[in-house]
């Protein structure tokens, strides 16, 4: 299932330079390509990995032009790593059959639910009552949309996706196996020592183009809904609680916590197993760290970050005592420069 | 579907004042309340949103009478969160139109399993031989009981969870979809640098009103059983480990793992991303900060925390380098204090 | 359903001594074990647990021999530890009546889809098409295969496991409920403040004799696959990401997260919570403590750790506004030294 180099170009734009009818027979990382594969080199400075590759053709930007021409193949364009990830949607689907749309027999659909007639619905799927699901929608086996739940055009859930009562889906999302939208927020009044639960009354309202990855859970709100903004990108594992407000076109990795009433700006990065409390806001363009803890707000754009520095467990021990002290060695340390500083005068 | 305020204050007590025949249309944050909703001011020392919001009407403490009944429409009790988290109840209760008990002809049900009369099964439910489920309980779809397990009276099971065999389930809990109940512990022997399992032969006892939120897991026991006491509440992405035992109203917050043969207290809380090692003990009563590390048994009630400072990251990595500096930051102090002392002793 | 000690012995070895004909009710631990049970002493450094003991029989190594027939039934074997482990499996399939293989009436199985004649499919299950399942492979209800996969002889897959398209997984293996193998990676190239989704190609390849925890998410490789050595363990709600190599016989403990294109060794252990971040390696036998962050590549085999000790949260408030003047307390330190040195020298 090649396919020559001249039919990327012709899909995809750039400026095609040396054999256009080599034929490609997979996408490769530079490191391990052949000369039947095709990569990319991101950025002029890498401009070394243009001569070790055996890839049979690479995607480089202007600047490395001459360097690729010299050893094969090249297509030529401003954005590598964005032509390379444009070429990735179209190689998947040069090699995916386009399957028409069916409702698979076995699948459970409410009378009163409302589904697009070219969207698909897979075995055992449970749509509930008054559910609509948009055109082209694709509902995953096993996948369960709850009552008055809204499912948009060209969304795809993945099998088992559970998305709740009343929740929203956007258009062109895609929202991976285990996802759990619409969970109840965790809210309990203590009294007596025991906890009452508050019933969780809002939804949660998910944008346009938002990915959301494998057994992630995003919680409906108490009052009014969780929001999740336009292009916002989850990876897996994620826990958004209830009330948040995610900007869009923020990304999260894996493992992160959201906390409840958290409001994070637009075109902020969260790293992997980060922590967010509640009700704190974070600004736009806000970079969180991988691990950090974000224990308050933060109004200024900009790089964050508050994780214990990994060494080896001898000198972790000894440090983490010392930690343990710091604030002691503080005040001994201003009590030496007191005493040095009253020596010195008087001498 | 409003309800005038007296249907609230029939049903739920407090002293009503001001015009007992508003009609609230819904229940609202105080900020964004309009004049047709009703919020809740809990505290006296919140005097000042009284007066800003622009909520219908207000459930205040006594000490805020005089200011709310100033304004508009008011309910006066002792403990307005407390009467907010049982009106959110009712006010669910009011919205939703009963639906009389089902069992939907898709589950799969074994001859031998018990079904309560007025228990509900959704559909492609899966209940195994011997499986008992408890008056009025509901399983949602997808969910799948082990053979032997049981759920109790009015317990939901939201759809996509799983309760492994032998596993008991007590009365009105509440589990999120995906919630994984009775998977095998993490035990296993070393030998000859592989892994030997130690097949898990406990199982996993939740006590009554109990709320595990979604895609959280507890593993059954290696031998005993893993014991989750009553009224505990676990948030999202939740991972206790086997032979874990957590105490009778404890609730711990999303994405906190509990290794193995930990042992919780009563009445503890656990912020969300804190890991508890396993083989230690937490007295009753002990609060745990975010994202903490709990390496060692607490006897005494109190609040802990362990968790690096988030800052800029630029000032982040200072710190952190010193850090791995600090227990020869703190002998160096010792050497100059020393050398300090011994000259103005000698001098 | 008890068993004779000599039993146990025919079956898994070890030398008998005492009353060889004493019934097992059940297995259980030292401290709680009662007359009819059995319980086993890891090492000889535990000599005294064999005095307080009142299981019915012991397993001891060698060299608590003398100890423990003085005081009743007993199982002598080098790594009682191991023999243990052997013991659970053989007392688990004692205890369960083998149930001969079936297709479950309702699983949906594609025409293509290959199913050995003595594979298992549980109810509602989905086999795509061209999928292939090994012989004595057991398939739990609601388990999705995706289109081209395969799963291996002997592996058991729970209720509810998803395993994407083209994903393999080797024979033997062990796949709790809700376990997400394929999802896509979390790939995207950033354009004009929105990302575009770089299509996912590869697939995830596990090998024999891996065990995969509640909730873990295994992505599929962006352009390669994803690999899983022979005897890797994981735990639940354990994220790893896209490209991420992990060598045999690795253990991960519950809620870790790997990043993408992570390459970890041959017989590492993470410890629960903690994070490795991408494009990184780690050596054979690297041991990483519990909520540890792995910033940087390990070359050494060793123990490695980093993070914030746990203190009661007014200590910990202390030394965290310390630590964040940590670099400027280092300089002060520095200052006051060379005052000293200077003052010393001069006079």
């Amino acid at each position: 299932m090649s396919r020559p180099l001249h039919a990327i170009v012709d899909a995809l734009g750039g400026r095609l330079l040396g054999d256009v009818c080599l034929e490609i027979e997979r996408l490769a990382p530079l490191t391990t390509a052949n000369p039947s594969e095709l990569s990319f080199v991101a950025q002029a400075r890498y401009a070394s990995q243009v001569l070790t590759t055996r890839a049979g053709a690479l995607i480089v930007p202007p600047g490395l032009e001459e360097a690729a021409v010299g050893r094969g193949a090249c297509i030529i364009t401003d954005d590598p790593y964005l032509y390379f990830a444009r070429l990735t949607q179209w190689w998947r689907a040069q090699h995916r059959l386009p399957v028409p749309p069916f409702v698979d027999p076995t699948a459970s659909i409410h009378p009163t639910a409302s589904v697009a007639e070219d969207a698909t619905i897979e075995a055992f799927a449970v749509i509930s009552a008054r559910a609509r699901i948009g055109p082209r929608a694709h509902i995953g086996a096993h996948s369960v949309l709850g009552a008055d739940s809204f499912v948009g055009a060209s969304t795809q859930l993945y099998p088992r996706v559970t998305v709740g009562e009343a929740c929203v889906i956007g258009d062109r999302c895609i929202l991976h196996s285990g996802v759990v939208i619409g969970a109840d927020g965790f809210g309990f009044a203590p009294h007596q020592g025991a906890w009452v639960k508050i019933a969780q009354l809002g939804a949660v309202r998910i944008g346009d183009d938002v990915e959301i990855g494998a057994n992630t859970c995003i919680d409906r709100g108490a009052l009014d809904d969780t929001v999740i903004g336009n292009g916002v990108k989850l990876d897996n594992l994620i826990q958004i609680g209830h009330n948040v407000q995610v900007g869009a076109h923020t990304a999260m990795a894996g493992c992160v916590g959201v906390a409840g009433t958290a409001i994070i700006g637009a075109h902020c990065t969260i790293g992997g197993g980060a922590i967010v409390l509640g009700h704190l806001t974070l600004a736009d363009r806000v970079n969180i760290s991988a691990a950090t803890v974000v224990t308050r707000s933060i109004a200024q754009p900009g790089h964050y970050t508050g994780m214990f520095p990994i060494d080896d467990n001898a000198s972790w021990e000894k440090n983490a005592a010392s930690l343990k002290q710091l604030n002691r060695l503080r005040e001994r340390l201003r009590s030496i420069e007191q005493r040095l500083d009253s020596f010195l005068k008087n001498n």
